[in-house]
């Protein structure tokens, strides 16, 4: 009974079988076979012969190197409040920018506006010389707050940002999952869609540790993987990144665990929702939940070894935030729920 | 016949064991119970009971975390010349640090001496106002051109730093291989010796990806664990990087793959110093050399399969750097000698 | 009729007869008498015997100096909205503390209150991993709004900060403004209230290009002075920011050129507030003002040759900002409201 | 009797005059007409229609700038081991930056040979993923040993270092120096020798504290803007830099307080060559020259009252450095060379 994050689930049986049937000598650094596949494997998926793709062990990593691409050290990067970048990632962004700043625009359901958007872009004025110049737009999908946004939801948000010129990066540590979610075709959700730079996740769903930044502009590939060696990202056995990607990459086994994951957070949601004094707060769209339950209720999970985490309290209603992972199963989800009696 | 680089080489059989045995879920980012059992055995084999121990996956991170612990944005660290961090890891400790300045130091045999570190310190006066300051000495050992600091070597070397104030930082890469070569306990070979920040290296020695930075005075620790996350060092399923550590680290494990490959090197070593046409540059100490050979014999190992790097030139004789890993065999040194013959 | 803001002023006669008298030869980078004697001046103007003095040419340096000492990289630094260091210094200091946060916090008046930094600090919770980490507040008085703080003011927020280990930053670009206006003692408004380190500004009020960063704990001096050379902001022929400043701080010259500018505002602001047509936008303090006038109006006063800033327009209704320096005379003022006759 | 550095000089009685006779009101931040006008003086003295000028008040400004528009943060800036960029800016280029590596270079008179840089560029291979990347070259005329390049010399190094693509700055602190000495026209000694970014200096030599960054292609100068605001470079009431550069610029000013200066210089030179006990190192060309002397006369002439620097002592034999500046009166010399007699 884990929903502490999809972050502690194991490595999918069909991952570890791939690492552990590895044999032999191979060039360090990604100048390996199973790199070379990985590449190959994106381009046909997304539908982008000409992307380029960089694989990094750390969600973090992928996106802070895929806003400094973006961003100059005097750009603004604009993201929502809960943005994992502006929130989770301890001034990674900051870092590797070389000193941008992370604009945090407010809204109600982990979702950014385009009015939203284009009001904040409308405070600065072009070639003021004082104003740090906006540089980048920053969407994660799924979003943090467990919602979704649809591929023409993005393409409102980007057209905004290029009016002004600014690259765009999705967050996808749950890519896969938002995927799953829309039934959208991965080029729908990122490059059609105005996407520049895509942090594609692997790590929650599946693998041991990969992620991946897909750049649909192959101009600006090269910066990132110098900027990946100089953050101490370039691993030098690469091919054990690169045979978890190309597993989960082949024969939709990455939406296989997302669609998973997505079936057990409905369970779960499902559950919550028929509790007479449980709220589920906002529409549940894949692995990812928020909900109200009264005290003595969170109390008895915990005690029966449900693990999650609590995001705040206001008397005795507890906010609480589950998460589903490609492991969930559902006898997990039914004891859970069998809990709360 | 890879003599490219210990990077070439696979995971240890035991450590991919210990990796596919794991089930489950568990607490991300190091909140796990493999992760604990990591700093404890840190701290029997360093005989260093509060040491602190923070794991990366590539060695780039390990130093330039290290290094920016030591040295403030406006600090030196002292090295030689070929050190990996002034010479391949493309500006990560200049970009950790926040622009300090690494001053490469000469040498003949890949070893610092103290009286050029000396020297290179008489040159900073004390108070100046304009000059970058001082803050850090950086080894490595087994060192870059395959030879071997002793550890009253070490502790000459940092004697001299102490003497102005640095930090004292081993690259440890081939941590093991030094110990192994030198039958030097770790503690003799670390802080005993003067150290306060060992880059503990797996990766080069059987491992699918590990290093750990250990610390020997707690004091630094707080600070090297933001670094970390904020450099997208932090693993969320971190428990993957302590199941190898601590497997490397049990049982003698490291010490026995190290073995391995200095025996490895040492058979290398000698059939080449056996050949007439061939000269040793420099004694082997390790796993580690590098030869003189004409370039007909270079000729037909290539296309014999053998992988190496051919470092240099001058007429028909080419320098080449064989390395020996672990999983280098007594049949693989000998098919490859006999290529020459 | 120039009232687009006290940077356009010239240098008071008293400031130019002290550069002008300057002979012969002085020993560079701040090594000169009249170096020492400003930081004698500062101490007893602000009765901190023990305060130290680092001399820039520009506000921004005075600024990001100052939060860099407070704020490590992975910090984050709390301020106003519409503080000059958040939106109008491009980065500044995310550039010079190596890539910390600015939050910025919203309010009416330019002023912030207790409770909303309470709740902000509120939202960081203490030692989570992943967060960046409070670390300094930053004030600025008299504010970009034109309101001032009173010294408990500021010392009801420094509480809040210090309770969570934060270090307190004033930008005082118009700090003479406010002691003028506020009739407090500069200790009183400096580290009596709670401030660690504080811009003095002398540009704006009368100087051609010096502030002062002034630090009351001494510990802190010598980073600051190391970050000043760094940065380029250590001039060498340092006795001529020395010369303005002695100038500046002796025999009371800062606070009449001060009560100048503020008299020249109160005017300004009468004679808008008494235009049936017009309205001011908040309390006038000092020498900074908004208000609210019709379009017609503002054009007249532009076609005569007033210069100031407009900052907004809703329908025919164009607000603006008026500011007054200590060269703005009575005369002045009187045909700049003349135009709306 | 100051000889210490021309830093030590005070401002031209010219500069001061213009300074003293600014009356009013102008537009902050460059907006003003001294500064057009200082452009359009430099394209005149230059033969540069297009070149953009950037005025700051430090040399360590002028330079970090100009190199860190030449250099990205995973770049290599070449230059020589008493180049003040790299000795004496406490690792200003490194921060303005964001990580860039200086490689400073031997030879034995303070100036650069094409072989030398040649062969420091062969140790990088085109590619490499580890190494850091050539970006830029940094030249100082006139040297900081004292030493001239003539156009043609730096034309050599120029072309050697666009061979390899790298960007060619030039630390001209004492560039009217320079000029004077070799008698060239600005543009021979810049952009027609291959020079990308000039750090033009007026301090040292009669400026109250003026650097002009000349930037040859104009594309580069948003940037370098940018960059300065950023670095809290970008004084408000910047008339007062435009007012100094633009009287240096204007008949010929700047070119006479050289030509003084390195008069001066020469009679020095001459008045020391002639002592019996005492030995000039190295051809004096302008201003500034390095001497050996008894330790008795060195003592003499601090009792007398002279200030000068010492760089270092063999023995009773001492080295010092000597710099006359454009006040630097024959009488001064003379009064100095009598000490010894």
């Amino acid at each position: 009974m884990f929903f502490a994050s999809d972050n502690g689930s194991g490595v999918a049986p069909e991952v570890m079988a791939a690492l552990a049937a590895d044999r032999g000598y191979a060039r360090a650094y990604g100048a390996d076979e199973a790199t070379e596949e990985v590449t190959a494997l994106v381009r046909t998926e997304f539908d982008a012969p000409e992307a380029e793709v960089v694989l990094v062990a750390s969600g973090t990593a992928a996106n802070a190197l895929a806003l400094s691409t973006l961003c100059p050290p005097w750009g603004v990067v604009f993201c929502r409040e809960e943005a994992h970048v502006a929130a989770d990632e301890c001034n990674a962004a900051e870092f590797f920018s070389g000193g941008a700043k992370l604009e945090t625009l407010p809204g109600s359901d982990g979702k950014l506006r385009p009015e939203t958007l284009a009001a904040a872009l409308s405070r600065y004025a072009p070639g003021d010389l004082h104003m740090a110049r906006p540089a980048a737009l920053s969407l994660t999908n799924l979003t943090e707050m467990g919602s979704l946004y649809r591929p023409a939801e993005i393409a409102a948000l980007t057209e905004v940002a290029r009016g002004r010129g600014l690259g765009c990066h999705l967050d996808g540590a749950r890519f896969a999952n938002a995927l799953a979610a829309a039934g959208a075709a991965p080029a729908e959700m990122s490059w059609q869609a105005g996407i520049d730079i895509l942090s594609l996740g692997g790590t929650k769903n599946g693998l041991m540790g990969v992620e991946a930044v897909v750049i649909f502009d192959p101009a600006r590939a090269e910066e990132l993987r110098i900027r990946r060696k100089r953050a101490g990202h370039l691993l030098s056995k690469h091919r054990y990144l690169a045979l978890q990607m190309r597993t989960y990459l082949r024969d939709g086994l990455w939406l296989r665990l997302a669609a998973q994951a997505n079936a057990a957070g409905k369970r779960l949601a499902e559950g919550v929702a028929a509790l007479p004094e449980a709220r589920l707060l906002g529409p549940v769209e894949a692995n990812l939940l928020f909900a109200e339950l009264p005290e003595p209720l969170v109390r008895r999970a915990r005690e029966a070894g449900a693990v999650f985490y609590e995001m705040g309290r206001t008397g005795d209603r507890v906010t609480v935030r589950l998460v589903a992972s490609w492991s969930t199963t559902e006898t997990e989800v039914d004891a859970f729920l069998a809990t709360f009696g």
